[in-house]
Protein backbone atom coordinates (compact mmCIF):
# COMPACT_ATOMS: atom_id res chain seq x y z
CA UNK A 1 0.00 0.00 0.00
CA UNK A 2 1.58 3.22 -0.72
CA UNK A 3 1.99 5.55 2.26
CA UNK A 4 0.20 8.74 2.66
CA UNK A 5 2.78 11.19 1.24
CA UNK A 6 3.04 8.97 -1.90
CA UNK A 7 -0.79 9.40 -3.27
CA UNK A 8 -0.58 12.37 -5.52
CA UNK A 9 -2.11 16.00 -4.89
CA UNK A 10 -4.75 17.43 -6.12
CA UNK A 11 -5.61 21.12 -5.84
CA UNK A 12 -9.34 22.68 -6.53
CA UNK A 13 -8.35 26.40 -6.76
CA UNK A 14 -10.45 29.45 -8.08
CA UNK A 15 -10.13 30.58 -11.49
CA UNK A 16 -11.06 33.76 -13.12
CA UNK A 17 -12.57 34.36 -16.74
CA UNK A 18 -9.28 34.27 -17.96
CA UNK A 19 -8.15 30.66 -16.87
CA UNK A 20 -5.75 32.82 -14.11
CA UNK A 21 -5.79 31.36 -10.72
CA UNK A 22 -6.81 34.31 -8.67
CA UNK A 23 -7.19 33.52 -4.33
CA UNK A 24 -5.04 35.05 -2.49
CA UNK A 25 -5.33 31.44 -0.47
CA UNK A 26 -4.77 29.29 -3.05
CA UNK A 27 -1.39 31.49 -4.13
CA UNK A 28 -0.41 30.95 -0.38
CA UNK A 29 -0.41 27.19 -0.96
CA UNK A 30 0.80 27.07 -4.87
CA UNK A 31 4.00 28.59 -3.12
CA UNK A 32 3.84 26.26 0.06
CA UNK A 33 4.13 23.69 -2.65
CA UNK A 34 6.72 24.74 -4.47
CA UNK A 35 8.99 25.59 -1.51
CA UNK A 36 8.80 21.61 -0.55
CA UNK A 37 8.74 20.57 -4.00
CA UNK A 38 5.83 18.94 -4.00
CA UNK A 39 3.97 18.44 -7.68
CA UNK A 40 0.17 18.67 -7.49
CA UNK A 41 -2.09 18.69 -10.16
CA UNK A 42 -4.44 22.09 -10.51
CA UNK A 43 -8.10 22.34 -10.91
CA UNK A 44 -9.88 25.11 -11.72
CA UNK A 45 -13.09 25.87 -10.27
CA UNK A 46 -15.43 28.96 -10.53
CA UNK A 47 -17.29 30.29 -7.77
CA UNK A 48 -20.72 28.14 -8.39
CA UNK A 49 -18.96 24.70 -8.83
CA UNK A 50 -17.66 25.00 -5.58
CA UNK A 51 -21.12 23.17 -4.15
CA UNK A 52 -20.86 19.99 -6.73
CA UNK A 53 -17.46 19.32 -5.01
CA UNK A 54 -17.02 16.49 -2.32
CA UNK A 55 -20.90 16.47 -2.08
CA UNK A 56 -21.03 20.50 -0.99
CA UNK A 57 -18.45 19.73 2.12
CA UNK A 58 -16.72 22.68 1.90
CA UNK A 59 -17.86 26.14 0.71
CA UNK A 60 -14.77 27.10 0.00
CA UNK A 61 -11.94 26.79 -1.97
CA UNK A 62 -8.58 26.17 -2.38
CA UNK A 63 -9.21 22.34 -1.17
CA UNK A 64 -6.32 19.95 -1.11
CA UNK A 65 -7.58 16.12 -2.03
CA UNK A 66 -4.74 13.61 -1.41
CA UNK A 67 -6.22 9.98 -1.77
CA UNK A 68 -9.07 9.84 0.58
CA UNK A 69 -7.86 12.73 2.43
CA UNK A 70 -9.57 16.19 1.22
CA UNK A 71 -9.51 19.60 3.46
CA UNK A 72 -9.85 23.10 2.99
CA UNK A 73 -8.80 26.38 4.58
CA UNK A 74 -5.40 27.50 3.80
CA UNK A 75 -3.78 27.02 7.33
CA UNK A 76 -4.84 23.83 7.73
CA UNK A 77 -3.44 22.68 4.37
CA UNK A 78 -0.45 24.61 4.96
CA UNK A 79 -0.19 22.31 8.35
CA UNK A 80 -0.97 19.43 6.70
CA UNK A 81 1.39 19.56 4.01
CA UNK A 82 4.09 20.32 7.18
CA UNK A 83 2.56 16.85 8.80
CA UNK A 84 2.39 14.25 6.15
CA UNK A 85 5.91 15.80 4.52
CA UNK A 86 8.07 16.08 7.17
CA UNK A 87 10.93 15.21 4.82
CA UNK A 88 11.02 18.13 2.57
CA UNK A 89 11.83 21.50 4.20
CA UNK A 90 9.45 22.48 6.65
CA UNK A 91 7.14 25.71 6.16
CA UNK A 92 7.37 26.22 10.20
CA UNK A 93 10.84 25.52 11.72
CA UNK A 94 8.95 25.43 15.40
CA UNK A 95 6.19 26.50 16.94
CA UNK A 96 7.21 29.84 17.74
CA UNK A 97 7.86 30.85 13.97
CA UNK A 98 4.37 29.54 13.32
CA UNK A 99 2.71 31.38 15.76
CA UNK A 100 4.17 34.60 14.10
CA UNK A 101 3.44 33.91 10.87
CA UNK A 102 -0.10 33.99 12.42
CA UNK A 103 0.71 37.09 13.78
CA UNK A 104 1.25 38.46 10.74
CA UNK A 105 -1.41 36.86 8.89
CA UNK A 106 -3.92 38.40 11.44
CA UNK A 107 -2.66 42.20 10.44
CA UNK A 108 -1.83 41.04 6.55
CA UNK A 109 -5.70 39.40 6.37
CA UNK A 110 -7.42 41.45 8.39
CA UNK A 111 -5.96 44.70 7.31
CA UNK A 112 -4.60 44.95 4.21
CA UNK A 113 -6.47 42.23 2.32
CA UNK A 114 -9.66 43.95 3.46
CA UNK A 115 -8.85 46.97 2.05
CA UNK A 116 -7.89 45.79 -1.21
CA UNK A 117 -11.18 44.20 -1.35
CA UNK A 118 -12.61 47.81 -0.67
CA UNK A 119 -10.52 48.94 -4.14
CA UNK A 120 -11.18 45.90 -6.18
CA UNK A 121 -14.06 44.01 -5.72
CA UNK A 122 -15.67 45.07 -8.79
CA UNK A 123 -12.80 44.74 -10.41
CA UNK A 124 -13.35 41.57 -9.21
CA UNK A 125 -16.42 41.02 -10.28
CA UNK A 126 -15.58 41.70 -14.20
CA UNK A 127 -13.11 39.09 -13.93
CA UNK A 128 -15.16 35.73 -12.81
CA UNK A 129 -16.30 33.42 -15.13
CA UNK A 130 -19.92 34.83 -16.26
CA UNK A 131 -21.16 32.30 -14.73
CA UNK A 132 -20.20 33.09 -11.87
CA UNK A 133 -21.07 36.95 -12.12
CA UNK A 134 -24.56 37.12 -10.43
CA UNK A 135 -23.42 34.55 -7.20
CA UNK A 136 -20.48 37.06 -6.89
CA UNK A 137 -22.61 40.48 -7.13
CA UNK A 138 -25.29 38.78 -4.81
CA UNK A 139 -23.02 37.70 -2.05
CA UNK A 140 -20.52 40.37 -1.90
CA UNK A 141 -23.16 42.69 -1.67
CA UNK A 142 -24.70 41.43 1.10
CA UNK A 143 -21.45 41.76 2.83
CA UNK A 144 -21.35 45.37 2.02
CA UNK A 145 -24.83 45.70 3.49
CA UNK A 146 -26.54 45.81 0.34
CA UNK A 147 -24.62 48.76 -1.62
CA UNK A 148 -24.03 47.99 -4.92
CA UNK A 149 -20.13 47.07 -6.11
CA UNK A 150 -20.09 50.21 -8.51
CA UNK A 151 -20.98 52.73 -5.12
CA UNK A 152 -18.89 50.93 -2.92
CA UNK A 153 -15.83 51.33 -4.85
CA UNK A 154 -16.73 54.69 -6.70
CA UNK A 155 -14.16 56.79 -4.03
CA UNK A 156 -11.26 54.05 -4.69
CA UNK A 157 -9.05 56.36 -5.27
CA UNK A 158 -9.07 59.01 -2.51
CA UNK A 159 -8.97 55.68 -0.23
CA UNK A 160 -4.99 54.87 -2.58
CA UNK A 161 -2.81 56.71 -0.30
CA UNK A 162 -4.39 55.19 2.67
CA UNK A 163 -3.83 51.81 1.30
CA UNK A 164 -0.19 52.48 0.13
CA UNK A 165 0.37 53.77 3.59
CA UNK A 166 -0.62 50.78 5.28
CA UNK A 167 2.12 48.38 3.79
CA UNK A 168 4.43 50.28 5.57
CA UNK A 169 5.19 47.20 8.05
CA UNK A 170 6.52 45.43 4.71
CA UNK A 171 9.07 48.30 4.09
CA UNK A 172 10.22 48.28 6.95
CA UNK A 173 11.20 44.50 6.99
CA UNK A 174 12.08 44.63 3.79
CA UNK A 175 14.64 47.40 4.22
CA UNK A 176 16.38 45.54 6.38
CA UNK A 177 15.70 42.27 5.08
CA UNK A 178 15.41 40.19 0.87
CA UNK A 179 12.41 38.56 2.16
CA UNK A 180 9.60 38.91 4.96
CA UNK A 181 11.27 36.24 6.07
CA UNK A 182 14.83 37.23 6.88
CA UNK A 183 17.78 35.79 3.76
CA UNK A 184 15.29 33.53 2.79
CA UNK A 185 11.58 33.38 2.32
CA UNK A 186 9.07 31.82 4.60
CA UNK A 187 5.08 31.46 4.75
CA UNK A 188 5.00 35.16 5.75
CA UNK A 189 6.12 36.07 2.07
CA UNK A 190 3.70 33.65 0.89
CA UNK A 191 0.76 35.01 2.33
CA UNK A 192 2.16 38.33 1.67
CA UNK A 193 2.89 37.59 -2.25
CA UNK A 194 -0.49 35.73 -2.27
CA UNK A 195 -2.44 38.50 -1.89
CA UNK A 196 -0.41 40.54 -4.95
CA UNK A 197 -1.12 37.54 -6.83
CA UNK A 198 -4.59 38.24 -6.62
CA UNK A 199 -4.83 42.23 -7.10
CA UNK A 200 -2.23 41.62 -10.41
CA UNK A 201 -5.29 39.32 -11.46
CA UNK A 202 -7.74 41.65 -11.03
CA UNK A 203 -6.61 45.61 -10.65
CA UNK A 204 -7.09 48.37 -13.23
CA UNK A 205 -6.01 50.58 -10.47
CA UNK A 206 -2.12 49.63 -9.79
CA UNK A 207 -1.66 49.29 -5.33
CA UNK A 208 1.71 50.97 -5.59
CA UNK A 209 3.27 53.97 -6.24
CA UNK A 210 5.94 53.59 -9.34
CA UNK A 211 8.94 55.00 -6.99
CA UNK A 212 8.24 51.82 -4.88
CA UNK A 213 11.48 50.79 -4.63
CA UNK A 214 11.77 48.50 -1.60
CA UNK A 215 7.98 46.71 -2.60
CA UNK A 216 8.96 46.39 -5.69
CA UNK A 217 12.64 44.58 -5.38
CA UNK A 218 10.81 42.08 -3.02
CA UNK A 219 7.99 41.71 -5.57
CA UNK A 220 10.52 40.82 -8.05
CA UNK A 221 12.17 38.62 -6.22
CA UNK A 222 8.76 36.61 -4.96
CA UNK A 223 7.59 36.48 -8.25
CA UNK A 224 10.66 34.92 -9.62
CA UNK A 225 11.01 31.97 -6.94
CA UNK A 226 10.64 28.51 -7.95
CA UNK A 227 11.33 28.86 -11.83
CA UNK A 228 9.68 31.46 -11.67
CA UNK A 229 6.06 30.62 -10.65
CA UNK A 230 4.70 34.55 -10.05
CA UNK A 231 5.31 35.08 -13.24
CA UNK A 232 2.19 35.54 -15.89
CA UNK A 233 1.63 37.41 -18.86
CA UNK A 234 -1.99 38.31 -18.03
CA UNK A 235 -0.85 39.84 -14.33
CA UNK A 236 -1.52 43.68 -14.38
CA UNK A 237 0.52 46.17 -13.21
CA UNK A 238 1.48 46.60 -9.68
CA UNK A 239 3.02 50.09 -10.02
CA UNK A 240 1.44 53.35 -11.32
CA UNK B 1 39.23 38.03 34.42
CA UNK B 2 35.55 37.77 34.56
CA UNK B 3 34.25 36.56 31.69
CA UNK B 4 32.12 38.93 29.91
CA UNK B 5 28.40 37.00 30.86
CA UNK B 6 29.43 37.65 34.83
CA UNK B 7 29.92 41.45 34.60
CA UNK B 8 26.97 42.72 36.53
CA UNK B 9 24.14 44.71 33.94
CA UNK B 10 23.08 47.89 34.58
CA UNK B 11 19.85 49.43 32.78
CA UNK B 12 19.70 52.98 32.14
CA UNK B 13 15.63 53.71 31.80
CA UNK B 14 13.38 56.46 31.58
CA UNK B 15 11.63 57.52 34.40
CA UNK B 16 8.68 59.57 35.50
CA UNK B 17 7.80 61.73 38.07
CA UNK B 18 6.21 59.10 39.98
CA UNK B 19 9.46 57.13 39.37
CA UNK B 20 7.88 54.42 37.74
CA UNK B 21 9.56 53.45 34.29
CA UNK B 22 7.42 54.42 31.58
CA UNK B 23 9.19 53.59 28.04
CA UNK B 24 7.88 50.93 25.99
CA UNK B 25 11.15 49.88 24.83
CA UNK B 26 12.90 49.78 28.74
CA UNK B 27 9.87 47.53 29.21
CA UNK B 28 10.84 45.35 26.68
CA UNK B 29 14.35 44.70 27.53
CA UNK B 30 12.81 44.39 31.37
CA UNK B 31 10.82 41.51 30.45
CA UNK B 32 13.73 40.14 28.33
CA UNK B 33 15.89 40.23 31.16
CA UNK B 34 13.85 38.12 33.27
CA UNK B 35 12.85 35.55 30.95
CA UNK B 36 16.10 35.21 30.65
CA UNK B 37 16.79 34.98 34.89
CA UNK B 38 19.12 38.01 34.88
CA UNK B 39 19.49 40.06 37.23
CA UNK B 40 20.34 44.02 36.45
CA UNK B 41 20.51 47.38 38.66
CA UNK B 42 18.02 49.70 37.00
CA UNK B 43 19.11 53.33 36.69
CA UNK B 44 16.21 55.54 36.13
CA UNK B 45 16.98 58.98 34.36
CA UNK B 46 15.27 61.85 32.80
CA UNK B 47 15.02 63.15 29.20
CA UNK B 48 17.70 65.84 29.99
CA UNK B 49 19.78 63.90 31.80
CA UNK B 50 20.62 61.67 28.88
CA UNK B 51 23.35 63.66 27.24
CA UNK B 52 25.56 63.95 30.44
CA UNK B 53 25.54 59.91 30.61
CA UNK B 54 28.65 58.01 28.69
CA UNK B 55 30.28 61.44 27.36
CA UNK B 56 27.23 62.13 25.25
CA UNK B 57 27.37 58.65 23.00
CA UNK B 58 23.68 57.51 23.05
CA UNK B 59 20.02 60.09 22.01
CA UNK B 60 17.92 57.39 23.67
CA UNK B 61 17.40 55.88 26.54
CA UNK B 62 17.35 52.76 27.38
CA UNK B 63 21.27 52.13 27.68
CA UNK B 64 22.36 48.53 28.71
CA UNK B 65 25.99 48.71 30.48
CA UNK B 66 27.97 45.57 30.94
CA UNK B 67 31.89 46.52 31.70
CA UNK B 68 33.15 48.26 29.17
CA UNK B 69 30.15 47.67 26.80
CA UNK B 70 27.15 50.46 26.65
CA UNK B 71 24.39 50.17 24.08
CA UNK B 72 21.29 51.82 23.48
CA UNK B 73 18.64 50.61 20.87
CA UNK B 74 16.18 47.99 22.05
CA UNK B 75 16.66 45.66 19.13
CA UNK B 76 20.68 46.06 19.32
CA UNK B 77 20.22 45.13 23.78
CA UNK B 78 17.71 42.08 23.05
CA UNK B 79 20.52 40.37 20.23
CA UNK B 80 23.12 41.21 22.59
CA UNK B 81 21.17 39.80 25.44
CA UNK B 82 20.95 36.33 23.49
CA UNK B 83 24.64 36.84 22.46
CA UNK B 84 26.49 37.26 25.21
CA UNK B 85 24.00 34.99 27.46
CA UNK B 86 23.95 31.82 25.20
CA UNK B 87 23.33 29.46 28.45
CA UNK B 88 20.19 31.26 28.99
CA UNK B 89 17.17 30.94 27.58
CA UNK B 90 17.06 32.37 24.43
CA UNK B 91 14.94 35.44 23.28
CA UNK B 92 15.11 34.15 19.32
CA UNK B 93 15.06 30.38 18.76
CA UNK B 94 16.62 30.74 15.51
CA UNK B 95 16.52 33.74 12.60
CA UNK B 96 13.38 32.99 11.29
CA UNK B 97 11.15 33.56 14.19
CA UNK B 98 13.60 36.91 14.56
CA UNK B 99 12.69 38.08 11.56
CA UNK B 100 8.78 37.52 12.23
CA UNK B 101 9.26 39.45 14.99
CA UNK B 102 11.22 42.09 13.54
CA UNK B 103 8.35 41.90 10.99
CA UNK B 104 5.41 42.53 13.97
CA UNK B 105 7.33 45.15 15.34
CA UNK B 106 7.40 47.47 12.65
CA UNK B 107 3.21 46.74 12.42
CA UNK B 108 3.35 47.06 16.01
CA UNK B 109 5.79 50.67 16.81
CA UNK B 110 4.80 51.64 13.54
CA UNK B 111 0.81 51.86 13.75
CA UNK B 112 0.03 50.93 17.26
CA UNK B 113 2.45 53.37 19.34
CA UNK B 114 2.44 55.83 16.56
CA UNK B 115 -1.56 56.20 17.12
CA UNK B 116 -1.21 55.96 21.46
CA UNK B 117 1.51 58.91 20.99
CA UNK B 118 -1.34 61.08 19.30
CA UNK B 119 -3.98 60.11 22.15
CA UNK B 120 -1.24 60.21 25.13
CA UNK B 121 1.69 62.84 24.32
CA UNK B 122 -0.13 65.35 26.52
CA UNK B 123 -0.42 62.90 29.62
CA UNK B 124 2.51 62.09 28.98
CA UNK B 125 4.10 65.60 29.08
CA UNK B 126 2.12 65.70 32.90
CA UNK B 127 3.83 62.41 33.68
CA UNK B 128 7.39 63.41 32.76
CA UNK B 129 9.71 64.74 36.07
CA UNK B 130 9.30 68.35 36.51
CA UNK B 131 12.83 69.28 34.80
CA UNK B 132 12.30 67.08 31.73
CA UNK B 133 8.84 68.82 30.61
CA UNK B 134 10.17 72.44 29.09
CA UNK B 135 12.41 69.54 26.56
CA UNK B 136 9.78 67.26 26.25
CA UNK B 137 7.02 70.33 25.12
CA UNK B 138 9.05 71.59 22.72
CA UNK B 139 11.00 68.26 21.01
CA UNK B 140 7.10 66.97 20.61
CA UNK B 141 5.18 70.48 19.39
CA UNK B 142 8.42 70.38 16.89
CA UNK B 143 7.45 66.76 15.33
CA UNK B 144 4.01 67.54 14.89
CA UNK B 145 4.97 70.81 13.17
CA UNK B 146 4.72 73.37 15.76
CA UNK B 147 0.65 72.29 17.20
CA UNK B 148 0.19 72.29 20.46
CA UNK B 149 0.33 69.38 22.90
CA UNK B 150 -3.52 70.26 23.87
CA UNK B 151 -4.07 71.37 20.50
CA UNK B 152 -3.12 67.72 18.95
CA UNK B 153 -4.99 65.34 21.74
CA UNK B 154 -7.81 67.64 21.67
CA UNK B 155 -10.15 65.14 19.67
CA UNK B 156 -8.45 62.09 20.77
CA UNK B 157 -11.90 60.71 22.58
CA UNK B 158 -12.88 60.21 18.51
CA UNK B 159 -10.29 58.52 17.43
CA UNK B 160 -10.80 55.76 20.11
CA UNK B 161 -12.58 53.39 18.12
CA UNK B 162 -10.27 53.46 15.93
CA UNK B 163 -7.44 53.01 18.07
CA UNK B 164 -9.29 50.04 19.34
CA UNK B 165 -10.16 48.34 16.09
CA UNK B 166 -6.73 48.56 15.28
CA UNK B 167 -5.76 46.28 17.85
CA UNK B 168 -7.57 43.41 16.07
CA UNK B 169 -4.59 41.27 14.98
CA UNK B 170 -3.68 40.69 18.45
CA UNK B 171 -7.12 39.73 19.18
CA UNK B 172 -7.64 37.49 16.71
CA UNK B 173 -4.01 35.38 17.72
CA UNK B 174 -4.58 35.77 21.61
CA UNK B 175 -8.23 33.94 20.43
CA UNK B 176 -6.54 31.16 19.30
CA UNK B 177 -3.28 31.12 21.57
CA UNK B 178 -2.01 32.00 25.09
CA UNK B 179 0.22 34.45 24.26
CA UNK B 180 1.28 36.71 20.89
CA UNK B 181 4.60 33.67 21.14
CA UNK B 182 1.58 30.99 20.90
CA UNK B 183 1.56 28.76 23.96
CA UNK B 184 4.52 30.77 25.88
CA UNK B 185 5.42 34.21 25.27
CA UNK B 186 8.36 35.68 23.28
CA UNK B 187 9.52 38.55 22.21
CA UNK B 188 6.77 39.98 20.09
CA UNK B 189 4.88 39.18 23.79
CA UNK B 190 7.61 41.76 25.05
CA UNK B 191 7.45 44.24 22.54
CA UNK B 192 3.33 44.82 22.66
CA UNK B 193 3.18 44.09 26.92
CA UNK B 194 5.71 46.85 27.14
CA UNK B 195 3.58 49.18 24.85
CA UNK B 196 0.89 48.73 26.90
CA UNK B 197 3.28 49.36 30.24
CA UNK B 198 3.60 53.24 28.67
CA UNK B 199 0.03 53.81 28.56
CA UNK B 200 -0.63 52.44 31.80
CA UNK B 201 1.68 54.62 32.93
CA UNK B 202 0.33 58.01 31.74
CA UNK B 203 -3.30 57.26 30.89
CA UNK B 204 -6.45 59.77 31.39
CA UNK B 205 -8.28 57.49 28.46
CA UNK B 206 -8.63 54.04 28.98
CA UNK B 207 -7.33 52.45 25.84
CA UNK B 208 -9.66 49.45 25.96
CA UNK B 209 -13.39 48.35 26.21
CA UNK B 210 -14.36 47.14 29.27
CA UNK B 211 -15.83 44.23 27.31
CA UNK B 212 -12.29 43.70 25.80
CA UNK B 213 -11.97 39.93 27.50
CA UNK B 214 -9.90 38.71 24.68
CA UNK B 215 -6.93 41.45 25.77
CA UNK B 216 -7.60 41.63 28.87
CA UNK B 217 -6.43 37.43 29.91
CA UNK B 218 -3.69 38.13 27.87
CA UNK B 219 -2.48 41.35 30.12
CA UNK B 220 -3.54 39.64 33.13
CA UNK B 221 -1.34 36.69 31.90
CA UNK B 222 1.37 39.12 30.89
CA UNK B 223 1.89 41.44 33.48
CA UNK B 224 2.05 38.09 36.06
CA UNK B 225 4.63 36.70 34.68
CA UNK B 226 8.20 36.91 36.13
CA UNK B 227 6.71 37.01 39.56
CA UNK B 228 4.55 39.82 39.09
CA UNK B 229 6.88 41.98 36.82
CA UNK B 230 4.07 44.23 35.27
CA UNK B 231 2.68 44.85 38.56
CA UNK B 232 2.54 48.32 39.56
CA UNK B 233 0.16 50.29 41.86
CA UNK B 234 0.98 53.43 40.04
CA UNK B 235 -0.74 52.11 37.18
CA UNK B 236 -3.82 53.29 35.67
CA UNK B 237 -6.88 51.55 34.25
CA UNK B 238 -6.50 50.57 30.80
CA UNK B 239 -10.17 49.33 30.49
CA UNK B 240 -12.67 51.54 30.39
Amino acid sequence: MATPAALPLRLYELAFANGRVASPFAWRIRYALAYKGLPFESVPVGFTEIPALFAGRFKTVPILEQGPTALNESWDIALYLDRTFPGTPLLFSNPKELAMVRLFDGWFSGDVLRRWFRLYVLDIYRAVRPEDRAYFRESREARIKGRSLEDFTADREAQLPAVREALAPLRAQLSRYAFLGGDTPNYADFIALGGFHWVASVSTLPPLEHGDSVLRGWLERGFDLYQGIGRDERMRPLFA
